[in-house]
């Protein structure tokens, strides 16, 4: 069994990013399980917290090493990755030399309310994948664009060609997770 | 008179950042004030918030409305910047439409403890400030590395060099400054 | 009379980028001229050209420093500038200390076949800007997506949102020349 | 055997970069080969030429599908990748749907004569090879700065961290090549 943690940008319930992760956990093989990891919890980082972390930070670092791989989806905020989700990030990484995200892969899904895609989000994140030494996924990149008009009534997605380039973008990034844990 | 909001990115009290803040700080004109915006009582920004904001966040973009111009100081955090400014950039830009940051003018002083100077946290933000409408200064760009050799005992920077290139920093940004407010 | 000069970043004669700049310059007011220099005769930059440069490399050093500011209009090669536009700045730029862009103002249209209008490429663009220390235009960004179909069988950009949206970038590009050139 | 292409940012025959990559070549294991490809005869790319490519864009072609791997060792320009380097990759990539890089495990060493390491050609390039779907090394990442004292009079790099930290990339790129070519 794999476990994929889901990492989602916006914090608001209604989230387009979190209705795509919603829509996109089911894509996984059957040897696979998938949960959302909250990250609206964390306190600001600060690095005087390092001696003495809240326990938030505690139990999220723990909760990010019991994973195998990451999917991040996200909106941009201002041509770049939310602040709630650097935060994120930040907290996982420390203190220097104890990074919890260190060697699992990671995909990533940017999306956005106009025709863009959430690119500059993607590559600001790929950016800070990195750094983080997370093997990323890097094609098919995966910018959705028009998100609103993805889901139904239900928050599902129905357009065939959507689901079929999903399902693609989770295969491969099945595959790559498999590459490194094998 | 004109007002420079100094935006320093990290939340530790003895920070280097920050130091360096204080220190640049003194290097404006005399019609020029300064002042460093807290940034580490907003909570992570939620789109849900936008109807009915905390107080922080009101009087936070309040404050920023009340600036001439922005001078940033930080260090970079897994290759980019870190959450806590990132927040603060996203407070500030919202509701939509309501972007409290636009036309005011910036400039950027990236650092590090190694010697990169912080150069992905720098750019990153500068495309950040390009969604934000923010003119940012070209040149001199401000890559500050090695930082914590930087201070005697007293948190002053002594290194001549290092002063006259803060100074000639400071003098661009000002000249950036009344090229727009004048 | 401010004399803009465009740089297009594709070689084709036919190229999406071309078009597009050919329409965007009769939005210039009457006291100004507009003129695409050609990239495509410049022989790959190599330092050693720095004391003997080819012929090339003199004329077109010498046609950048005749213009007051500068339009890039250009396609997204592989999430980047072309190289052809990338060897044409860093043949304007040497040898060190006489970088010919500098302080000339600057404007970016980035277009695309697809629906990503360039992101990578604007961006990529507004970093080397910087270094190049280009005072370039923030708001509004220019990202055409879908570019084969702008344009008419003349070449004409018809669409009317897409000609209140082109004139509102070139007015605020004037704004930023006058700005810097007053 | 694995054939390993190293590829040189720089034209200039004394290059720094070209002497990292001399360097370089010898940590590989025994079992691999390594081979630098030259870019400098390469005409700037142009579309028109998909149909009907100079002979020099059909070698490089042909050489780049022929290894295994590649290693970019590259200076700045401007805040990004020179645009030599650019127009190489931009080649190899076209006609649409036959890109020769895809697949090919890559890593990055950029240089520079300053401190800064060309932190911005090494992220600008990261993106390219996101496109151009080549797994590429996170960590250890290679910021050489201050090249010009890392050589002796034969070119060699003889202090021995310096050694001992390009060794540990070889490894991992080693590692990273495997595990994609096992």
């Amino acid at each position: 069994m794999r476990k994929v943690g889901i990492v989602v940008g916006s914090l608001r319930k209604e989230s387009f990013s979190r209705k795509i992760a919603v829509n996109v956990a089911k894509l996984f093989p059957a040897d696979y399980t998938t949960e959302i990891l909250e990250i609206g919890n964390l306190p600001l980082y600060n690095e005087e917290y390092d001696q003495n972390p809240p326990p938030e930070y505690t139990a999220f670092r723990s909760k990010v090493r019991d994973f195998d791989a990451f999917l991040f989806v996200t909106p941009e905020y201002n041509r770049s990755i939310p602040g709630v989700l650097k935060n994120a990030l930040d907290v996982g990484s420390r203190p220097y030399g104890q990074n919890a995200w260190a060697g699992k892969p990671a995909a990533i899904i940017s999306q956005s309310i106009g025709s863009l895609g959430g690119f500059g989000a993607n590559h600001h994140l790929r950016q800070i994948l990195t750094f983080l030494d997370m093997p990323t996924l890097q094609q098919p990149e995966a910018y959705i664009g028009n998100s609103p008009a993805l889901f139904d009534e239900k928050g599902l997605i129905t357009n065939q060609d959507t689901i079929e380039f999903l399902q693609s973008f989770v295969d491969s990034f099945v595959a790559l997770i498999e590459r490194y844990k094998a």
